[in-house]
């Protein structure tokens, strides 16, 4: 198994080839209205599972043997890698099961089931152990597929990556929503091999932001953290084999407050016509705040699932 | 004055290269969890103005003359129209007013003042008469675009059609809400052109459907009307000039209710992350129901421009 840290561009250039024809390429989308900036959207939410994740989902599994196909697949996730998974699994028609934490959202948890996999729900911090440990011994010989380190996923979610560069040649930087990492450490890995001038930054909500945390302590923390409706970033801590490549690749963690995803989210629906879930938020909010660097920036919408009470009460002017 | 009705596949792509460039071309993607339907969606609600009429706008204002621009041009529109034109003025700094019902939403009428465009309000009768007569005197010397039976308009909503059969070339049918005629007319010519197999339906929603009640009747006749939130279509009567081309390039009228319009709104979020207003969600009603054929349909999504209380409304499971 090969470390998160060594990922290169080479390698999001054979994940590419990997899913191509399989996976859709997303538009990018200049942002009306958002003043001074010039802000663009790479959105994500608009793939067959409304996020990223299948991106990586079939990255890894283009990688495994007839046989491991044959034993089945599983993963550990709050719901977006689940479907992406499931997604994967099922144009294999491979077994795949997924692991969520017990405070799942209900979106999320009807979108796995509609894709065809089975759901064990753990209490939070067993479900959690599996992202730390790497596997859930029970479900084996079914193959783990990590959601966030493996380098394969990660690979395969950098094929974003080239995808902004080829849209956008002159981009300046790339906001990303920081959850594990698998996300902005794959984008990071393929523009900085093509243009090691264009900044790659983590996003998070200060309710829990600990990428922000490790780069204060210069070293991998535990941060507070408030549960809110942001469910797809903001983690007590890092995963330890993420800080490396995070240290190496990322420009920093640009960290926004709840209100800001939530104004994020409102005017994305309004002036984008896009629907964006507390991640996506973060990253476009980090955006109309001219955080990081002026210039071209494009925030990475990486996904659409939120619940719709929330998405209800965040357009009647709350902060759910 | 080339009549509505003369329009052709050559209008459409000489139209295409007058806006290539300027207009963006919009993804067309699956939509998830239709049931037994292959639904796809061709999102115009990502253009720059959540809406397709930057097409028509664009394409009509390419063929003024420099003496034309510099007298400014004007409309009369429910606002969808306004931003089209109006950004389509902004780019080559033209001046540009828009006559607008004195009812219009507050969304639209925000989104034409940022673009730069000057309005006036009428009493609906008052305002429906420019439509109808084709000339507001009191803005005269500016140039008059008409929203719906401009030929120059209509060719330049056209390019969708050509869009569509290039990423779906084996699409059945094409769904296109039904507001003037001015849209679906445009995309029936460029597709009856290409593949005359392939049908337009127009898509109405029952408390006003000036196409159906025309169909039924063999000529224009006066519907009932029931104002609703879906303000993009449904006119108490068709413009004359646009019953002759309905005729003979669309399909017929596929009539949703309201509720359905509602549930396709909220799919739209929950499927495919993507805001639709009222017009969209009556093509995406008709394609869910399984109205018109068989087979593989694509849905257009007109526009995304709907207010915030509406949609906050839809998403906690009412009717607005």
């Amino acid at each position: 198994m090969r470390e998160p840290d060594s990922i290169t561009l080479d390698d999001v250039v054979a994940a590419r080839k990997r899913i191509e024809g399989a996976v859709p390429r997303s538009p990018l989308i200049r942002m009306e209205g958002a003043g001074a900036s010039d802000l663009y959207l790479k959105l994500e939410n608009l793939q067959p599972i409304r996020s990223f994740k299948l991106r990586g989902a079939d990255s890894a599994m283009a990688l495994l043997s007839p046989g491991e196909l044959a034993a089945g697949v599983y993963t550990a996730s709050a719901g977006n890698m689940a479907q992406g998974l499931a997604w994967a699994a099922r144009r294999r028609g491979t077994r795949c099961t997924v692991v969520v934490p017990d405070n799942a959202p209900q979106t999320k948890l009807d979108g796995i089931r509609r894709l065809g996999a089975d759901t064990i729900a753990l209490p939070y911090d067993e479900w959690w152990n599996i992202l730390a440990t790497h596997r859930y011994p029970p479900l084996e010989p079914a193959r783990f597929v990590h959601p966030v380190s493996d380098l394969a996923v990660m690979a395969g979610n950098g094929t974003i990556g080239l995808e902004i560069l080829e849209d956008l040649p002159d981009v300046d930087s790339v906001l990303v929503p920081f959850g594990g990492g698998g996300l902005s450490c794959g984008i990071a890995a393929a523009i900085r091999g093509l243009k090691p001038e264009v900044k790659v930054y983590g996003c998070e909500v200060e309710t829990a932001a600990p990428l922000a945390a490790a780069i204060a302590a210069g070293r991998v923390v535990e941060c507070t953290r408030t549960p809110t409706f942001v469910d797809g970033i903001g983690a007590r801590t890092m995963l330890v084999e993420m800080w490396p490549p995070a240290r190496r690749l990322l420009a920093g963690s640009l960290v926004v407050s709840l209100e800001e995803v939530v104004a994020a989210i409102r005017m994305l629906v309004e002036r984008a016509a896009v629907v964006g879930e507390g991640a996506a938020g973060a990253a476009v909010a980090a955006g109309l705040k001219g955080s990081g660097d002026v210039g071209r920036v494009v925030c990475v919408v990486s996904g659409g699932n939120i619940e719709p009470a929330v998405l209800s009460s965040i357009l009647a002017g709350g902060v759910p």
